[in-house]
């Protein structure tokens, strides 16, 4: 009889696409179905037919590959709310409100993705994570109790105890300036209200963001920051859904105090009171690209409940107000490492909910910045299988190397060349700038590729095409480009000299003094410049290059290593280095050239996920903890490596994946007297 | 040889006053010994010699009491950290540093009190309760180490690592701005600094709230402070050893906006922004207040790092910047009842160091305020083993009836003719007011004493010394004096009747219109007032009294109990109430007269408590959880014991314990037309 009563009062549940399934007894909604099979079904009213989101498709008929078959009546008939719901706001033919529907026989159960709550959100293809969404932020709907004299509690304890019970939330703190909100707002809504929440991580209490009467619609969103040294990228993303909204990066407004880091430092160490000026323009910044951003999505400040950074440990203090001249001395202590946890007013940062959270990635060390971090959390080198060489390329070169046993991580000092400063002809990548270029190895003639332009230069139309931008100069990959085609072009030998118009056979060969320089345009005629390869460029891009190649080389010494099994090339600047001619100059270990993948803004992609899930954060936080720091500057194999890198590769190197995709002549040139020779590698 | 060996190279080590002993490895320190031994032994610098906390008194010679004879060499010889202390400090005669003392044989060695960490406050006889001293703040001395570029972290993570190591504190959070203190102070004080944290309670975190290089020998204070309706009350503590340095006390200037509660709830209501006007009108008052303690202990603002709130809840809300309007109206719903931990700034407290922690001790309900649970927490009805009622007389009398097995709670309102408003001659406790009054009950003719002078009114030198101040009026106490008094010599029979000069037999009885006035004083002649008790103060304070009386009887009711063992008057003014007069009125249920006491300002007792033992806080939130609460305002049997308790007790109402100790007279008297008879209690 148990077994008879046991087959007639409960039914088989399938939910698609999970496949997640199990008997519930008859009667049951399909939400609390979903609940307690553990299938990812979103609500936000607790189950009251009001929000909408827990949208479901039954399927009917045979389910051949399930082994069931749905009989018509298996879900309960739609009912008085969802009729209400179907008239006001319409639903889709098919579907179901899942706290509506009770499960009366064997169903099939499809959760479509916008009924998930942990929606996936698609990432290009260059990303190679995808972005669970499971934001620290978010909105519940909840019904308090009212007050009763005969159990008196204050409206604030009643309001915990409704999130405890109807969300499982068991505890939650907030401001005095919400308490001084509460009570009216609760009787507003009759006791019913949406709050927005900020769960933290770790132990840390929720807290209350803001709270409505009655179940409020309206969306919460979030700022992912990168705050660079030159640039600050920010995107503006709907904390439901992951999307972003609107993104926008403006110059840092620092650079009037200091091109790069340590002038920064400088300027701080200098003028009393300069690290202070620093922080009120960056924090300036960062407001006017809120109010941009929030402008162009056609949203209130108030609705940026929440913001996220990554940024290198300069940045990092600069931002939060602390004086970073230990940052610009051995032994590079920073104040403080770890990730914070803070509310806008800390920052100053007016132009978003007075009461948004702002999480700051952990730095990694004194070089090696929460932007590293975020490089790790987007890229995982410690959940790789393989051997893995992240370089975050800019004026530091940010490192990481390992795998799924251990990451190692240093910051190598690259100087500015890579991004065409101190190179004769270089200048940002902007409009105008040569990005690509090649070399006839017969005739040593260039064609290239300016920014803002898809021609190349031998191309029809490319003159006029070029009209507005003019060609003004060489950017950081095209100059890598460059000098990787003088070496294959036999223009430039292993040793980095140029050769002369003889040694080379090309009139573009013109001499500087003792040495050479390549001509790659020659726009004087029209009033534009002449924009040539330098024997001094080339000794900037060897130095720029051999310290970025010591630096990995320090990691895999460290790891007892001599080749590693991949390459990924981050930072907005790695999106556009070509991995060929990145290995022709020797900037990276000797891979198989499909295996040097670029990951566009990987410290972007990083505050995105941490923006987007809260969880990631205690993951990149044990994730920093692990890794091992090796500091450059106190290394003489950092030394011994970055002479012995300064070479360009040569045939008879033991590259055989290099040497395999591109010719290395065996030139060799010589010069008088090396005017460059003298020169030193910066910090 | 395992026992020889043992029996060589360990001692016994016996502590007093604890009595704790235990045998240690012979050079054990003597400062380890007592923390392994678990005796309470301060020491602020970690074993270093710097901070001479951990002084102790080795006693040398026989012991018998303890079984054991203490050789001249039972500790190590005085050392150099111990001479230079003596020299350039003073070391009196016999002391040792604890943490240089070795223990090399057989000791008793003595903790003198200011050694202990727990030291115990003695408190005036009054009080019931002893504070054992564990403040949430204190200083802690720590080494941090430096940085190493080797395994690179921030200082502030390091200062954390020298507090879990040296202190046992497991995490640490700080502002920014002392994160951007950190560094310099970190260096200049060559990586020794001496911090100041506050513990927090629960899981809190503990809070930076200052930082100095090397060590710090300064104190830290905290305000202990009970916000009265009419007076605020603060005392400035001193939180190494509990030490009140200054106190004061100003009138509430909120009282421009209503003298009692409801009057300026009312005035919340009826002017918008009025509870904004209130609230910055009382924060004021407590930077005045707290300006003014400083100043009177000749320390800085900043050395105030804490400070403890215990009011009634409709303080509570102004205070917090909540307006208080549900408090007057049912439900009586306030809008957050927890315990609340805030900061200086959260309520614009500028006269205190802006770091300082703000505790405010939990409501128990919408008319049983946080100074409620203050009392609870210096009388501690929950550990009672007999049945004790604890009245806070005031405007509204707060009630708690209990034991260790329940603990119930109150308020009643009784109005504010216990304070002297409402009453033809009354004035607030100030001097020239009449405090003690007796009537002959031969002759009716009455001696009392004024506010301000120690002599009796029959008394010689009684005119010359009041000269000064006059006689003005009648105090709280006083009235009730006079009423009962009055009852005693037959003026006033058992229904509250004012007997006329005939039938009482003296011309102090003066007609007003169909009742009688009773005249104490009239000082007319001199310009003076003349002071009288009429019908309608008997009226008035009959009213105020069967209020408390029924409250607390409705509790008594509660607990299915017709009897309690003991009553406890608390509040300034339950300090003055005479408990045989108190019962003779009516005001509490009848107990043996001994077993009235008064509790002083348990409330400021309450606060003090709290400010100086963190763990009272989590104990008065798990009493206050635990406290019944009952509502007098929607209690049907509270309006039948108020109507009961009307009249006077008359000698033949079972009240053995008074009527043992007071002559009630069978008078009776009657009255044309009461004109009183009309009046209506009022919340």
């Amino acid at each position: 009889m148990a077994d008879d009563s046991a087959a007639r009062d409960d039914a088989l549940v399938i939910f698609t696409p999970s496949g997640k399934r199990g008997r519930v007894p008859k009667g049951t909604p399909v939400l609390a179905a979903a609940r307690q099979l553990g299938v990812d079904l979103d609500s936000v009213c607790g189950m009251r037919g009001i929000c909408s989101k827990c949208q479901v498709s039954p399927g009917y008929g045979a389910f051949p590959k399930h082994g069931v078959t749905v009989a018509s009546d298996a879900l309960s008939p739609i009912n008085a709310v969802e009729e209400r719901y179907d008239r006001v706001r319409g639903l889709k033919p098919g579907r179901r409100l899942g706290c509506q529907a009770r499960i009366e026989g064997d169903v099939v159960i499809d959760v479509p993705p916008e009924s998930q709550v942990h929606k996936q959100v698609v990432r290009k293809a260059a990303d190679t994570r995808e972005i669970v969404m499971d934001p620290a932020t978010r909105l519940y709907y909840v019904e308090v109790a009212e007050p009763d004299m005969h159990e008196p509690s204050g409206d604030f304890e009643r309001l915990k105890r409704a999130l405890s019970d109807q969300w499982k939330i068991k505890d939650l703190s907030a401001s005095l300036d919400l308490l001084r909100e509460l009570q009216t707002v609760l009787r507003k809504g009759e006791w019913k209200v949406t709050v927005a929440l900020s769960r933290g991580h770790h132990d840390d209490v929720p807290r209350l963001l803001q709270i409505w009467p009655g179940f409020h619609e309206g969306r919460l969103y979030g700022l992912a920051i990168d705050l660079g040294s030159t640039t600050i990228a920010a995107h503006l993303v709907d904390l439901r859904n992951g999307q972003v909204s609107a993104s926008a990066g403006v110059m840092n407004p620092q650079i009037r105090f200091g091109e790069d880091l340590m002038s920064r430092v400088s300027y701080a160490m200098m003028n009393p009171g300069g690290d202070v000026e620093m922080t009120a323009a960056v924090r300036g910044a960062l407001n006017d690209l809120a109010t941009g951003l929030a402008g162009e999505a056609g949203i209130e400040p108030g609705q940026i409940m929440e913001a996220v950074f990554v940024c290198n440990p300069v940045m990092h203090h600069l931002l939060l107000g602390i004086d970073p001249v230990e940052l610009g001395q051995a032994p590079f202590a920073l104040a403080v490492s770890e990730a914070l946890n803070l509310t806008a007013p800390d920052l100053d940062l007016t132009a978003i909910n007075p009461r948004a959270g702002i999480y700051i990635l952990p730095c990694i060390a004194g070089h090696v910045g929460a932007d590293c971090a975020a490089v790790a959390l987007a890229e995982q080198p410690q959940k790789s299988e393989d051997m893995v060489l992240i370089v975050d390329v800019g004026t530091n070169a940010e490192i990481l190397l390992g795998n799924k046993d251990k990451v190692l991580a240093c910051s190598s000092p690259t100087g500015p060349a890579f991004e065409g400063a101190q190179i004769s002809s270089g200048q940002r990548a902007a409009p105008g700038a040569i990005e690509r270029l090649t070399i006839d190895p017969a005739t040593k003639e260039p064609r290239f590729k300016v920014i803002g332009c898809d021609l190349w230069s031998d191309e029809d139309g490319f003159k006029d095409a070029t009209q507005d931008t003019g060609i003004t100069g060489i950017c950081g990959s095209g100059i890598i480009e460059a000098v990787a085609e003088m070496r294959m072009a036999g223009i430039v030998d292993s040793k980095g000299l140029i050769g002369s118009a003889e040694q080379v056979g090309t009139p573009r060969m013109l001499p500087e003094g003792r040495t050479h320089s390549y001509l790659i345009h020659d726009g004087t005629a029209t009033g534009g410049p002449r924009i040539s390869v330098t024997q001094g460029d080339i000794r900037a891009i060897q130095l720029a290059k051999s310290a970025l190649y010591a630096g990995a080389r320090l990691l895999m010494d460290e790891l007892g290593i001599d080749h590693v099994d991949r390459v990924v090339l981050a930072g907005a600047f790695g999106a556009h280095i070509s991995p060929k001619h990145a290995m022709v100059i020797g900037m990276i270990p000797d891979v198989p050239l499909e295996k040097v993948i670029s990951a566009g803004n990987a410290a972007g992609t990083g505050a995105r996920i941490a923006l987007c899930n809260n969880g990631a954060r205690s993951e990149i936080e044990a994730v920093v903890r692990g890794i091992h720091k090796v500091e450059t500057a106190i290394e003489p194999r950092f030394q011994e490596h970055f002479v012995n890198a300064n070479a360009l590769p040569h045939a008879t190197d033991p590259f055989p994946h290099l040497t395999a995709i591109a010719p290395l002549p065996d030139v060799s040139f010589n010069i008088g007297s090396d005017r460059e020779g003298g020169r030193r590698r910066r910090r």
